[in-house]
């Protein structure tokens, strides 16, 4: 057998380092706010998943691309 | 099958890379800049969304460049 | 023997990087958070566990992908 | 097919992973400063502006590089 | 000599970079929420061992399909 593959994958798993590494960031952080100020949980768990949405997508968008160009 | 794949879905993986750990980093800081001050909510909930926007437009233009140059 | 393998299995082994950094992220001051409200141990272990899920949800996708594409 | 593609694309995609990670930083840490000090909040945010703008150029100038060297 | 081997090997050296670090961080924060609390030692441990699990599984995978995908 020969090096068969495309790079698209190779593509989608780049796309999975920053989203994963900043996403865990944001919950990270995130629940040691909740702790501090529990009282404005809802607040700030909004602002958690907002942040999560936005980046999350980026991610999203390499698999739909790593199907688009797989060749 | 051989190896196939077009090196435009690299390009954008590698353009979520910075991004995705960037805006991570404004709202897990971000949620603790509320947590600290929740009255000021509005004042930073709008550098958070500033500062989410000029990064997530790097990732975008990574995408647009990975369509127009997936030759 | 020559070079042989897919590009998957890389494609695999990159999306991994990022959610295995994010959930260490997320569980590591997830427990430093715990340690100082012990009682609010309930909600603070759900946004852990909901921040893992969103974020071993990219890795598996990459797992999937893997398979799909090894040609 | 065959692999397909441009190093222009990658070129582009590594240089927006400086500044996306430099550019959360900045607002990370400026929303936090906002919080302990909502009176300065202009002269934050003109210095937080400031070294957004810096930042940024560094990924622009990678994009119109890869639309001229993308032979 | 030739280059020999299989790129499934590189595949699981990738995988293990994000867990080795992730399990890193939850054991070494971990410690120090320990060692601020330890009458809170067996659900501080249990919250560690579980973010451990769901981590070093991603690893795992990676060898699994390394065997999988060796060629």
């Amino acid at each position: 057998m020969e090096m068969t593959g495309t790079l698209a994958t190779i593509g989608y798993g780049l796309a999975c380092i920053g989203p994963g590494i900043g996403v865990g960031i944001i919950f990270g952080l995130g629940v040691q706010a909740i702790a501090r100020q529990p009282e404005a949980r809802g607040i700030l768990q909004g602002q958690m998943i907002l942040g999560m949405a936005v980046i999350e997508a980026l991610a999203i968008l390499g698999f739909v691309l790593a199907f688009i160009q797989a060749g």
